[in-house]
């Protein structure tokens, strides 16, 4: 049984029943068999299937937000921008499916007749996120994408919203199966047993998670313990640096008053959210930030008790590990999962492999070092883990810092900002939200964005296969209309040579 | 210390010592120093580096067989054609990243400024196959992409043919300075712990592997005990399937002896080897591939003196399993590493999971089974390991059993012969060598073709990033003048829209 808790209070919403072993192997065996069906839709027709669920998320956003307010304490303008973006991104994944380049179809005509295209994995397993609970919840990118791809998935409802979740997914399987989707194309499952047996059963394919390193690499370990092991596409936290470069330093206190909104957006419960600013000597960083935080006063309310309680204790770890409380703000009432925000300083060489300070620590809590100068600061950039993101303050284009330190965070991380913050990852063609290793467990996936697609597709060529056998998108009239490389020329349908 | 024996007798040709820790470092270091250098080269100049050392290879051909034939025994007239396969990869990777497609840069105008290029992942271990020692081996296709992708290489000698290995390095050495590549892009190390130092090495990267699933997983295992876990991509043996449909077994005749052409192919020493044969009850399958066997009596020498045991054991294992001998050709002098071919017969339910029968048997050995209809055959079919490839041998585009098939075991496997046999695989722009576990650990990945270089690259997106601070792919210019999607349309540098 999932107990939901209202985080402003501490009091139970409600419960939600545990599914048992049997159940779960009914949900993926429905998987199981619709994949061939959703596998060959059409994308074009998977893109109606998305539009339906994006309309009804649309349709019920009044009730979704009041769901999710109570149980998330996210409040109700960012609940409601986040019903708005899910809706966005199923219509952006349908469209990545339906313009077809996902298949990497190829054809060669001069030796052996050989066609390729990519195929939909199968049934995937979705965990969704604690801290977006629409955008990378039961209905966010890993169930839009991998449907779009073409694969059935089964979910597990989040413990930090299993009444939303629940809602989620029935409203889901009623639009799915108006717009004509079969039955088995999306279930839940719910409680930690079942997410287990999810990663377990032999017809789950491959997993999406957004969450912990800890969840992540659970899941990850479960997989690679499988008889036919399955690709873990988990997108974890790390602490993601901010680096000020020398020439931008004198703007400190407008800096520090961005990176405050930006680390204590969501009450700090953002993936993306900036853990390191790394600031030259002098520049006062951590006391500006101090300034800043203690000006701003947030009240953090956390998704659940325990983040709540690993703010606490994530606090401790960090100044047993070195660092320095410069400005806590506690939180007024105290009630329910408020937690305390917090600027911590510490000393450049305490940034070392293995020191607590180079792990996350979720919530609205950043950890700021002064460098002495650019062979300090790079020396302490390779020691950190590989992250999402990194941003670099400068002073624009002509900072003379500024290339080479892109270059040099772009070997470390998947996404780099200048001056702006890291937390805001849309869903676009150009994206990327991912990273190396632990940022994720497969760092040439993405999580958002059109790449998002990439990971529930495989590769299969058909060599001298009969035209009329072969699947639809490596046919001669190229019956979906995608890109195709011929003979090692792109051909793209509507694009003249 | 790695001894070189000459397969046909046994003997010794001379030894390779065993390159130390100390020695493994300072070669991955010097790779990871050079890999900044490889990486921002345009991949044109890149191509130009290939190009100098398939000419070299070229240049080289009369000594390079000769090594090879004293090491492998594979044949003059195979290894000659090795030689000019390898140099036509080399070539071949490097029009593939002066085409820059793999880089799938795209960039988004409409919000914040997305870049999003793909970076070279770094230093690349390489190990080798045995049974090509040219195409699969130090100069083949994983080196060969990973150099075309832009990350320097550190490749492990196989103790099949060490001297050859040697030979090639310093080749290809020689060849990249002469065309100004930097030192450190290319290195060999020799020993089974220098194998293991490599991969936990924490400056590579990635692993390129093709041999057995021992090996591989072997591999992979050490990788992800790494404190920085990275991907392996590990090309392992499989019994690839060839099913014969009721509409082509009045055939069988000739079937069988385009069969004991391809599984005898090379002494049975093909990842592609077709392993088992499926045919319709009545077919006389297995006697007529023993009859086809009996009268080409080919006359098997093995890579290394393993190899040759490991087939007499695997035969003992197949029969234990349930096997029965139909045919069985012993080697006439029985010199060096000769070894048995063979024909198995088994009953179709004796192909379950666990069974020795499903796991592939390297050398020339090949096993029959009967299916009573297309029930059966698609149930032996579920039961099957990922594989590799898969021939169906069909009456020809009108076999009412060749789509439902085709589109069965594509589900299974990563390519699909029709009418033609496994063994063989080009490089080519639609090229898929690769499959489900246990086929590959990455399925999505291929060791041969354009999307070999994929592996050894992941995408890095820059947000606002000013123009001349970008990676060459994604500045304004497309200096590289590479294939980029703009707001989500597709831009060919050349063609018009």
């Amino acid at each position: 049984m999932t107990l939901s808790y209202d985080p402003r209070t501490g009091t139970p919403n409600g419960e939600v029943a545990d599914t048992t072993t049997a159940e779960v192997r009914a949900a993926v065996r429905a998987a199981a068999a619709a994949a061939p069906e959703v596998a060959t839709t059409p994308p074009a027709v998977r893109r109606d299937w998305l539009v339906a669920v994006a309309e009804a998320l649309e349709a019920g956003t009044d009730e979704l937000v009041a769901l999710a307010e109570a149980e998330t304490a996210l409040g109700v303008t960012r609940l409601t921008g986040e019903v708005q973006r899910a809706a966005g991104q199923l219509r952006f994944y349908g469209d990545v499916a339906a313009e077809g380049s996902f298949l990497g179809a190829a054809i060669d005509t001069t030796g052996p007749h050989l066609a390729r295209t990519r195929v939909p994995l199968g049934p995937v397993a979705v965990f969704g996120a604690s801290n977006f609970p629409l955008g990378f919840g039961v209905l966010g990118n890993d169930t839009a994408s991998a449907i779009a791809a073409g694969c059935p998935v089964v979910i597990k409802a989040h413990p930090a919203h299993p009444l939303l979740s629940e809602r989620l997914a029935s409203l889901a399987r009623t639009a799915l199966a108006a717009a004509g989707a079969p039955d088995g194309v999306l279930a839940l499952v719910a409680g930690q047993q079942a997410g287990v047996d999810l990663v377990r059963a032999p017809e789950i394919a491959a997993v999406g998670f957004t969450g912990s390193q800890a969840g992540g690499l659970a899941l990850w370990r479960i997989a690679n313990e499988r008889a036919v092991v399955i690709p873990v596409f988990a997108e974890m936290g790390t602490v993601n640096p901010v680096v000020v470069t020398r020439a931008a330093a004198p703007r400190m206190a407008e800096i520090a008053a961005g990176l405050v909104d930006s680390f204590t957006l969501g009450s700090g419960q953002f993936c993306t959210k900036p853990g390191l600013l790394l600031a030259p000597r002098g520049a006062q960083a951590a006391q500006e930030v101090a300034k800043a935080l203690s000006s701003t006063r947030p009240e953090p309310v956390m998704l659940t008790a325990a983040i709540a309680a690993a703010v606490r204790s994530g606090i401790d770890e960090l100044v047993a590990a070195g660092g320095r409380v410069v400005e806590v703000v506690e939180p007024g009432a105290g009630a329910g999962w408020s937690a305390p925000a917090a600027v911590i300083e510490v000393a450049a060489d305490r940034l070392r492999p293995g020191s607590r300070v180079l792990e996350e620590c979720f919530g609205a809590v950043v950890v700021v070092a002064e460098y002495d100068g650019p062979a300090e600061r790079d020396a302490v950039l390779d020691r950190l883990q590989g992250a999402l993101a990194a941003s670099l303050v400068t002073d624009g284009p002509d900072d003379p810092e500024g290339a080479a330190l892109a270059q040099r965070v772009g070997g470390q991380v998947g996404r780099v900002v200048v001056d702006d913050w890291p937390t805001g990852v849309a869903s676009t063609w150009a994206q990327h939200h991912g990273g190396p290793w632990p940022a994720t467990s497969a760092p040439a996936a993405t999580s958002v964005g059109a790449g998002a697609l990439d990971r529930f597709v495989r590769p299969v060529t058909f060599q001298d296969v009969p035209d009329a056998w072969l699947p639809a998108p490596v046919q001669a009239v190229n019956p979906w209309r995608v890109p195709r490389r011929v003979d090692g020329v792109l051909e793209v349908p509507g694009v003249t040579r």
